[in-house]
């Protein structure tokens, strides 16, 4: 008996039995041999074969498509086999170009990096000004506030002091002036005279900013494969770069991008966005597969709009903020010049996951298909059983029924009596 | 027996044993018929069948919580038929506000947006100045170091020339003079005069910047499932946008929040923490089940504190930092304003997982599970074999031994005569 | 037969069986006694039992290697059995140091933090200058570009109005004028006077910035699990905090890093990194297994560089970028002083993922290879059906074969006759 016990495909049944065993003393004179039975003995399931076409080829076939499956789909297809880890980035950039404006406020005047570039480090978000509506002078004092549904008055009574306006550019004094000769607005303490933002330049005063080329570099690693590499791939050298602008078609590894023409490939037009701004993604995709060599690994660059420029469903479109450039003209008072500045930012969005065989995901993709090829002996079994004619043979020869008074009833009802009572 | 050989659950084994035929040259001439049996014979488990109702009751039981535990914990709560997606983000903030401050040194001034806002893009991180400790007319000269333990002197040996001590402001020049009428301490080559950030205002200078509103605007997408969504969504238009505020209860979508209601929530107090600075977080949870309709894949707002308050265990509490303007009074002198700037940094944190039903995921955790199901008739075997009355009976059917030399013991040791040789 | 049908381990099968038979209407009289059978019966393998050592043994070794490698791989070195989630993280960064230069052009002067930390605010980025090519008194005008081959001239039509050479430093007037007194080069609309880059200083001016500190907060957390940490760990103290620098044998956990520590452990040597710049990597490494207790989950500090030095295959090596202070000498001028800062870029790059038990992976885990445990006896029986010299006996007690015509061949064909047709 301890030997039949013994002899199950679970060595956690075997152990929890043998120690039931010795812990209970009995039997143990001959503990050695149930021992090497237990340890040796092979048990193998009793089968029936039944030769039918038909559930044969059912079989097979079900069989064959779970099996194409796992090869194709899950192999090929999601690479089921591998482990994976996501992209850590590095990321900087340098824009280049240099714009003439000539307007008649502020005259004859040359852009450079340093002016159009905010702020000017050059990391995975870049701003580059396209318009700007400047305010010069600005100092601490007090002026009419620009007219507005909120802020135009009557009298000081319709202001009140203190009283900072969420839109508003100061705090009211709590006096009522004259803004032109027939408006009256609210006073404010501001930095005045106030910006005036209601007509924006068009054209975009550095439309010609499409011009401008950027650089990109970047580095990546999947530190869980100790694998590092650069957007500038082994084979360009220095002199290509000098030269080369991004194009999908001729240079797609170049990591040199014309403003212009990543905004053409978001589908935006650049002297439309210049006028309000905008923010353009840069992605840059590193999905690897690292079973294969190094050099099959590269960057692929793509571009979209991130903001939405729909003007219903939406508030303040475009992108704009203000900084201001703080001057003294003599030791007490500080005088500043405000710039709203219109432009388009863009944003290195690096993602990827590399993936590398590993036996931990191989397993457990190739353990779990293969419990589903058992499911496909219960699925033929089912037609064996319902579907065919000798479908009552079948059955008599596969299972052996056992009574609860004993009585085995074997493969068929009429053999009882062979070996029915032990 | 070739027949016999190749009828196994595994495709694996009857490829190899075809080989092994084939390439042996032997039985060649009904290779085609063995190939056929081979192919469309099918083969299925011989099964014993007890009719005792504690077994069977036992494996049902497990059996149901198989799979009760499938169906609610790991398709429902972990939902574990989905394939898994990160967020890729990009935001973009504006703050809105004026305040005025009156104070004895500076006089009357309105703080606006681009003079507290810093830096002034507003990206996924901006800072909120809420106190400063101006430094007014700081040129580079020679001047005392504030008094500290180590920066006292008597005499000139105590000071050493060229050298810069970390929590200091400058370089030693080598000399002690006097600081006031009763403190000598070492001279330093600094911008003079240095600052003296002994005293920290209280209450903080622009305390009330608690009033000031943010507009979030965030951008997600999903990539793999190529899904993209702003978190202001479809059904707000640009009217509710111009006033709402963001209230858990009433406005649980706008995406304009008030500084100092998050602040709130994060469990602090404005006041305290506009004195010396903190970090709080933004955190937006984009968890998306994309199986269900878009709409119903909506941002989730939460704020919390990410610096450590705690005085003990810390080292400058708080968040601030330093930064100048810097002018020129004439062609050869430039001067600064050093300005020490409390505030409130605000983390924009977006984070989640979109899931989307995907064939692998399903195919994985079913399979798995249903091996799990053959565990049970491990379980049942063994109450089968051990603890039920009929043990015996039981394993005298459901194995047939089979010894060494040759000897069937089938099903009782009484029937070897029966077929036991062949 | 109702009752046979319903025997088998998948319920699938039984139900749809189940199903069919009521709603066929047949044997309706004994629908309880079936649902009963069916439900309490219940059903197990017939097993076959060798006593060959031989295979015995192959079976216990190939369990037992499956075994091992899922207690030792699986579970203890993959962790398999946690579910995961990826870090997210919070940086603030503070630099202390002074440094005194004295230059024959700008004379002495103190560099202190808000000078030579750019942008000032110490996010998870921070740049250190350490070299500079200032230009001072630029102002909108016109000069002479530097001489390069394309932008030297022998006379005006070599130059093309309102042309912009990418690597040029304004807008072209159309006239060539004397640079010097023997090269002519044309002459451009620009900041004048302009940059001239050419002579890096050497050493760098800023080479003792090696001596400055930094102090990194960071603030980790787990959504998934609501784990929360700081790289300021419990047992440090505010006394610690102020005197001790990282070091990787004495003081690994202390959060203050000398920035010449750091670019030496990444290799590379500062006095040459500091004349070009560069790009640090500062990594934070959180992954921890929060099944253990929280004072085990510590921050792994290392460093590498991220931007490649070789001069092939690569443009503009190192990390620049220039900035201006824009000064207004009087109302209407506008003058700025240009600096071309070179520097070390320093990356906080924080990454990591937390495990924790779940109870999804280690079913899918454990399931998955129990399913290869079910190999295991498909490799035994081809050994022992293909290898043993008592194979033809196993076989024939193996398989019970049944014709097409309905004759059961079941053990061996001798005793067909026995209990071959029913």
């Amino acid at each position: 008996m301890y030997y039949r016990l013994t002899q199950s495909v679970l060595t956690l049944h075997q152990v929890l039995r043998f120690i039931v065993d010795i812990s209970s003393g009995m039997g143990c004179k001959n503990c050695c041999s149930i021992c090497l039975q237990c340890l040796f003995g092979y048990e193998t399931n009793v089968m029936l074969v039944i030769n039918n076409k038909g559930v044969g080829a059912l079989f097979r076939l079900i069989q064959f498509l779970i099996i194409a499956y796992v090869a194709v789909y899950v192999c090929w297809v999601q690479r089921a086999y591998q482990d994976t880890d996501s992209v850590i980035s590095s990321v900087s950039t340098k824009v280049k170009g240099n714009i003439l404006t000539n307007s008649s406020a502020a005259g004859v005047h040359v852009w450079d990096v340093p002016e159009y570039v905010i702020p000017p480090q050059g990391e995975n978000t870049f701003f580059v000004l396209t318009n700007v509506i400047p305010t010069l002078g600005q100092r601490q004092s007090k002026c009419p506030e620009i007219p507005s549904e909120v802020t135009k008055c009557e009298s000081d009574s319709d202001c009140k002091e203190g009283y900072s306006e969420v839109h508003g550019n100061g705090v009211q004094t709590g006096r009522c002036v004259q803004y032109s000769d027939t408006i009256k607005t609210c006073e404010v303490q501001a930095w005045c005279p106030l910006e005036n933002d209601t007509v924006i330049p068009k054209p975009a005063l550095l439309g010609a900013a499409e011009d401008f080329t950027v650089l990109i570099k970047n580095n990546v690693q999947y530190p869980k494969f100790k694998f590092r590499k650069r957007n500038i791939l082994h084979h360009i050298n220095s002199t290509y770069l000098k030269n080369c602008t991004f194009d999908r078609k001729t240079d797609p590894h170049c990591p040199i991008f014309r403003l212009g023409d990543m905004v053409t490939e978001a589908g935006e037009d650049f002297s439309v966005m210049a006028l309000k701004g905008g923010i353009i993604g840069i992605f840059i995709d590193w999905n690897c597969d690292l079973d294969f060599p190094e050099r099959f690994c590269i960057p692929k660059y793509s571009f979209s709009r991130l903001d939405n420029k729909n003007p219903e469903n939406n508030v303040a479109p475009g992108y704009n903020f203000r900084f201001a450039k703080y001057y003294k003209t003599n030791e007490s008072t500080e005088t500043r010049t405000l710039i709203k500045a219109f432009g388009i930012r863009f944003d290195v969005i690096v993602f990827g996951m590399a993936g590398k065989f590993n036996i931990v995901p191989t397993i457990v993709n190739l353990g779990a298909t293969l419990s589903f090829l058992s499911l496909v002996t219960a699925v033929c079994d089912w037609v064996m059983l319902t579907c065919m004619k000798d479908r009552d043979l079948y059955a008599k020869h596969k299972f052996i029924h056992l009574n609860q008074n004993g009585d085995s009833v074997p493969l068929s009802s009429m053999e009882t009596t062979s070996y029915g009572t032990p």
